[in-house]
């Protein structure tokens, strides 16, 4: 287990606002942005969190994020919206695009929103849990960087696109799954490559198209453009149900990125120091459109105690519902979380360039 | 192989539909159901076509189906339908509902129903195929009788809740998702028992809720609620991706049966010789509320062509697009297809109860 050094959340937001606002961002928008990387440690989903900060630096500073973009609207109707990023943060463009589909779902009962020439926007589940604080239904999105083999095709063409939906339950936790359409992300491989395991054959393919067991290979592969990569949810094969997983990822492409005119499988992040071009689809559905907000908590109530009470496989020891873990953790890490003791180096040293310093909580 | 016999496709949906006339159909009703059975069947998924007519018959004997339940309209917005079922033809609310989905969708640019007290509507594909001849985006989805365990879990509880999503590619076949949520449905079980062949680790679970390679055991276990049952994609584990697939059943059934305030889970089926009290939810969206349909057309044909221009997988053949298969398999079957003998005698002897007779297609 690697080193973690506590920090408290409120001085590590303030901090990561610092930087991004030193940095360029508008004070809104740093505090936009740092929240959606805050929610993402305080949620457990570290691959997420203020770890790619130095990304998100470079990022700016290579020209890939454009911090004189001013998001437009395309298009707009009283259920939708198309929204061109012009290569600004992702996180910024979502937040706002989010927060109109709220205010037209409460005119009209919903609102879909197809974003293109975007960046990376952080975890899908954050713009989900705007809904859901709002008692909607949300919807959230994503198109990524082309890492993922068609199934059987030999290269990396589409991406690990991501789907977040929230349910409102009422007295429990939301229903919220957030979910990479791939068997697992890029950084579980880098996970099992640093601790050089065997990784299971419906994670990756090698340059031949093959399932791969080694984690290092295949993200040397996809580094070096070799052949191979992860692989859709359900495998290589038919068999295990891979079409499915790959059919899942084109159907997010295609609300993300065809939708909205934008780019779509390895047409995102085709260009170094160019916009990424990433693409999302964010929506909101009231459910008074259906049986009511009162009807769908008490029944969504119901079905997740249905669920928890399942008898358990032998050796299982809890039923989850989508999202509970994540809520979880982020009681847990409510006023304090802790850092990768690498992660809370590497944002310290992006500060210092800025006179900023985050302390480690030692409370 | 199972002997085969040619069968003349409008023969056969005359024969269909006469025996649900003669079964107490309205005939408008008859032709529905009988289409969505023979769609099926052009479309290679004889799981669910005309094989199946034994079971209709049945369940419409034992009140399952109730044929003269009136389908009631309980909500209606601009851009929404709640629709109560009360027990009829799956297929013809299912049929009926889209239609206004489609004429609602044409004013508001888009509209989304959920259906409860339904019972099984063959094919989630084919109310898709409505929008998409009509160059709108559609949306189907259902939740089905409880075959599948959540993660961890011991007893089946969640339905193999099945989604499907078109969208327009102009010059090319339209992307048709059509899947169940589940690694393969029942009737792949079944198929893998006659042959005594073991089935993958990511199918199904044995009574003490460890992967199973017995399809004939798990058949079993589930027919007498002895425990296991199927697996979500992507398998048992999360460490497979088994909680994506688990997330995402649970997400088709809220749509359906928690939306429309219907049944969800192991609701459905619950009562033999009682209303099904299977849901549905059903969308059209015009992609003018978007990029328009032009627009997304172009793009939809470049990303079909992208897809089957991609390097293939050493030892692979073709890379598919969603519903590919099922067009080609529609294409050569336009005119005649053929049966199973073993289905064919079936519903051969269902006919001559009426009087009727299907004979087969010597040509």
């Amino acid at each position: 287990m690697a080193e973690r050094i506590p920090v408290g959340v409120e001085r590590l937001f303030d901090f990561v606002t610092a930087v991004f606002s030193k940095i360029g961002l508008t004070e809104t928008d740093a505090r936009i942005t740092a929240d959606v990387l805050l929610a993402a440690d305080k949620r457990g989903i570290e691959s997420h969190g203020v770890a790619r900060l130095q990304r998100y630096v470079d990022h700016i500073e290579q020209g890939v994020i454009r911090l004189d973009a001013k998001a437009e609207t395309v298009k707009e109707t009283a259920v939708s919206l198309v929204i061109d990023g012009h290569g600004g943060m992702g996180q910024v463009v979502s937040y706002n695009t989010m927060k109109r589909c709220i205010a037209k779902a409460r005119e009209s009962g919903l609102c879909l929103a197809s974003i293109r020439n975007s960046n990376h926007y952080g975890i899908a589940g954050y713009y989900t849990l705007m809904a859901l604080a709002e008692d909607r239904i949300g919807i959230s999105l994503t198109n990524t960087a082309p890492l993922v083999v068609p199934t059987f095709a030999k290269d990396a063409l589409i991406g690990t696109n991501a789907l977040s939906f929230g349910v409102p339950a009422g007295k429990e936790r939301p229903f919220l799954l957030d979910m990479a359409t791939s068997t697992v992300p890029r950084g579980k491989l880098e996970v099992f490559a640093r601790k050089e395991t065997a990784i299971p054959d419906c994670w990756a393919t090698d340059e031949t198209g093959a399932p791969s067991q080694e984690a290092a290979h295949v993200l040397n592969n996809l580094k070096q453009r070799r052949g191979g990569g992860l692989l859709p949810l359900g495998g290589a094969r038919e068999l295990t149900g891979g079409h499915k997983g790959y059919g899942l990822a084109v159907l997010v492409d295609i609300l993300c990125g065809v939708l909205s005119q934008g780019a779509v499988a390895n047409e995102t992040y085709a260009h170094a120091e160019h916009p990424a071009r990433v693409a999302h689809f964010l929506g909101v559905i009231d459910p008074d459109l259906f049986a009511g907000r009162a009807v769908v908590a008490q029944k969504m109530e119901q079905y997740i105690r249905l669920l928890h009470a399942a008898q358990l496989a032998d050796g299982c020891e809890r039923v989850y519902v989508a999202g509970e873990k994540e809520y979880e953790a982020a009681e847990r890490n409510k006023t304090r979380l802790t850092l990768q003791a690498k992660v809370f180096h590497t944002i310290n040293a992006i500060g210092k360039k800025y006179g900023l310093e985050i302390p480690a909580d030692s409370a």
